[in-house]
């Protein structure tokens, strides 16, 4: 019998990670981010697929793909977080556990970033622990979807 | 002589239609909803072009194309409609008649809901009437672009 | 057997309907509009009741009158769409289909008539079609009422 | 020598009490508000003069006339509560005791619900004890009016 | 041949005059008022109408008479000033000079005074001279009909 | 059989009535109204616990005892009505009846004092009667707690 | 015996009167202004001292001064009337009359200018009469100086 | 060499888990929670000192306690979360890892539950997963800690 | 004769003083500045009574206490300078002169900390002069008591 | 070696002290509170120069000279504080120490009195204490002048 | 030695330049303007290379490939400039020189575009200026590179 | 014939420059600054005329001035770029190009630095290009005066 499969969705810029503003998001790249993740998803027996789009209507389609043949979603979902309703509705249609994931805190940045469109309609929030943040989601994900 | 062109744009998610929150949408697919307006359509002499993107570039393109070789927009924004400068702004270069749809009555929904950016350039609204909502905007595009 | 009963409520100034600034609102007067409306009724087997008050205390008893013995609402409620919480209160208590109509898009004006307080509790909402709106309000209800 | 005269003064759509949205307002009519609250009149040995009209208006003119006449006012000014500055102007002239009265508990409700124009100029605020708080504010005001 | 004709509107509790908190609005009469408004307005060769309601439907009603068949308006809506848009309406239509009245100085008092809904729409405002604010208005409004 | 039991809870420089502030809020000190009260609780076959405190983390504790053990709460919470949701969090997950009560009527005060935070999870409310709104309370929840 | 002296006290820009915006201002000079407005002075029985001052601070001396030394002041701040405390507080300390003057009506144009910093401590207002509103002010402070 | 302590505190009405709104806190009681949570600390070679309180005061006490004496700390403030300053500034000066954790998703909950006093000043937040997130919670500050 | 008594007040988290962010409070500790207030109270033939509280309930006691038997206060209330209205209701009902002090400027900090709910009610405020203020205060207190 | 030189600058109607609103701003002039703080400067071995204008731009000249060849400024800039950010970039660029000072306590009043321009950079503030607020605010420049 | 390269990035619509609303845009084409500026860059010894897009995620990729291999970024984000994070985001990693550029005044225009979002991280802003502001543009680009 | 006249304005504390916060504005003096514009104009065959006032009524005055005999202004108003109607009313009235400039990027820095109250009735806006901005601006305004 195969895994649970999970998404891991990230948002725009998060191509950058590890050069962008490392002060604030760390000096690992998504690649090495993907890496561990993949080992710890082993390790839960989960299978994950680990994807980036700059684009809304790209995350859009995706999170819909995810809703209808994954087991959950980690989503990261950057700039988009603030200002992007598609993705909210993408999100409301799902039946499945949603985690979103920040690497920072954003309630100790600027004012904009303290309000996320899509909190209000995913299972729960982890946010501030940098890179590890993704190594924690998925660990939780994994009890939210084995029970 | 060819009939009046008219292009029918769906927003983001608008591809869900039937399995997304029924509760609020109805059961109706989109592919159910375009063939019922063929039919209207053609009893009013009008030919339509039916499309649906994820993609806000794309949505602002097709406007761009419509208001340059069609005779009607009825537009249906779904989640841009609250978000989309860049739609407003492709629908204000516009010369030709554009219905705004609404599936539901966004006035009964969240808050942010409420509030349409593209509505202040629009010819008229109609919302609130389900799937049916596409064959009255019909109708009442076939009088709008007949005179 | 007689055919359903729909009311017409028309509110405040409506009277005025081809004098007061008809570069908003047209040059139909309300008796035009009112016969041509007897004539769609009659196509779609339905009887109205065509009123008007500049009184928001009538306008509310006749909604408590059609709650209770029309089988439809099709509201204009002019400049009190934007204060009445008596008529909102009035047709919260309505079992039947309310469509609000609006001669213009009020979306393209002052900002004070973007807010309409009842339409929360309309089945839909139809604006910006000028006078043909009532024709294409009592198709639609036409619908609504014989399902 | 004759009782003390109190008028109770009923708003909009009160005349729909024990129809309209009973799980709010229960379902009392107002007919039988007013038996009982007569009974309790002549237990305090008070006057009642029990009104009810759709019209802001005619609730200015009886409160008007209440001021001059009566020994005290008991008021439930249901939807003008929230709108009404012509009842607030008329309040702000009284000298007598005023009650102001709502059967269900505003503050649980809808946002725009919770803020009373006349609540700063009346004597104090019965609310949420459904159709009881008109005896409830009665025999309060008997205490007002006898000291 | 015959005098210009002003109707003079007069809003809600406006009857109270001298009697309504006399140290904000003084101690004149309406009728007062009206006489001595009578012989200014001979003085200037006009005639007056000197209305007052409690009905914003009536005063909606009779602005729309003024417009019809008056040469100038002074309406002093009192309480609808801040929450009419019905008036705000009939006032549009109007192609005669409307001159706004308030005998209080709106500015000095509660804020929600502070912001008339129809003073966007009228040829001028007074306000703050009491009883004499409208022999003020009267012969200003002589000259405004009289070129 | 036990009367039933209130708890009536008095809130930060509750401790000071009859000496604060006595134009808002009288000349009566707690203890004489705790003494009246335990009268009109004998009257109604009710037990009183009369308790006051300075400090919101002993009014939780108490509302929390009552939700366990008593039939009914009044609650003055005084200063913490504005600015407590650990009480407001406490008074949810009470399944008895809450009456929210003030001595002065707090729409008449400064603009803070308008917005009670419990107010949308009480009974009902009572504000403006002074000291007897105590005795006012008690009879209205003689009733909520015997039916 | 000499004539009650009336400052006539004109804000910034008011020199370019007859050639600044005309189509809001009229084609009247200050000058003009002062010509016609010295002779209804002189009707009157007054002396006025006309001055205007593109400068904050020599407005506040000027009202200053006369405070202390005139009769009444008809002050027309211009931009000033929207953003001066200054000027404002210099009027507060006034025990003569004050009118506030505008040529236009401010609550026609742009929304900041709907505010008055010092409305609310005049004795009245007078807007939208144009250039002939300084006469219309000049014969109420007549008034307001010989009771 | 003993254990890195780490403090758990937990708000008001904390005490009342497993039996206050279970639908949205679940069923757990704390007792429950802070026994599996030893375990979990146990697992992880860390100590554990889990306190609630009702009283805010204590709380700051605590979290002084803690920054002085203790290598991290994990926080609940439940209610506190959203009014205290206090909290915010006892948090402010501490140089250890601070978790702040909510069992349910404050942004799908009432509007005021969304903002979060101290969320700025904390290392991470965790929300949403129920009583899971205390162990989710203490396994991250053990890789906190622990470096 | 004894010396007037001077309560001094402090607030939340002052008992960390000195190594609380000293960049913003200074490293004097609260008892280095007891010490040397006591002899600045002993110049000024004072006695001071030297306070700190975590507890919003009981810095409430102790403005109660200090109201009726001393003669002034000094009163730093920390975080809850910001939040306590009852702080605010127990200042309210003092008699005695009553010195706000803060150590930082707040107005150069947070914007949240701008807004201080006692100041309205205080007879002056002193901020920004770190430890000395306690010393400008008591100064500035001893010719408030003594005239 | 002379004397530290400390700017007093008092801004706009400050001329008018001991006649304006006595109530609130007291009896003393600015003559008599300059000689009386000259007394005072002289105690300290400090230089004062007193200067007032009605001029914003003035005060500005001053506040740079102050800048440049002062060794502290203490200023009231009484109106100009709520609207000057002309004000605030002069005193932006100052070294020395600024003290803020206001005689009556802007808090207890206006509402837009209670937002000062300057305060985020200044040193400190005294407000509240009246005309002796001048020694207070020379005596604590003394200290911050000579360390 | 190669000439620095700028990219000239134009969000949505900048490709119906000409044809939608000349009277606000000018009737340049982007065609015209492109050849314009690469004289223009020829002249300064500059390479640029002008790209448009309708998608915002085309968009940040461009400005992440600009910010790794160019010298400098001209962006004119039109529509996005009032609602992108995304871009934002990709424009704070960027290290090189960017100036934001707009055909139109935007602050002469609708409210919601006087707000850009990218604003605050750009070098500077040019608007105003019509299709000649990209000459303007690359002018003072040529500066900022070249030192 | 002479060269077409510009007007160079500078606000407050522009006389500061290159004292003042270099690190905002460079250490470029207003001297340097004139000088280099001066052969900057020679070279485009333009006359400029350089001035600096704190006076905001002076800056009135010499807008006005350079509106009836300059052929354009260059504008850099500073603190009251912020806070100026009276700039901006004397602005309106100009026939000539504006262009508004600023040193630093103000949309960089403080919030109420962002809006500007000319912004809208300038031709354009010129910021964030240090002293080399003023070159920038006169060589745009040598294209719009010579077309």
């Amino acid at each position: 019998m195969s895994n649970p499969k999970i998404m891991v969705v990230n948002g725009p810029n998060m191509n950058l990670l590890g050069t962008r503003e490392p002060e604030i998001y760390g000096s690992d790249t998504l690649a090495n981010i993907e890496n561990r993740l993949s080992q710890c998803a082993h390790d839960h027996a989960l299978d994950i697929d680990f994807r980036q789009s700059n684009y809304e209507g790209e995350l859009v389609t995706w999170v819909q793909e995810a809703c209808q043949s994954f087991s959950g979603i980690i989503i990261n979902p950057a700039a988009y977080t603030h200002t992007s309703v598609a993705i909210l509705d993408a999100l409301k249609a799902c039946k499945i556990p949603v985690i979103e994931l920040h690497l920072s805190n954003p309630y100790a940045r600027e004012r904009f970033r303290r309000r996320s469109l899509i909190s209000p309609v995913v299972t729960g929030v982890i946010c501030g622990f940098g890179a590890q943040g993704y190594e924690l989601a998925l660990t939780t994900m994994a009890k939210l979807v084995k029970g």
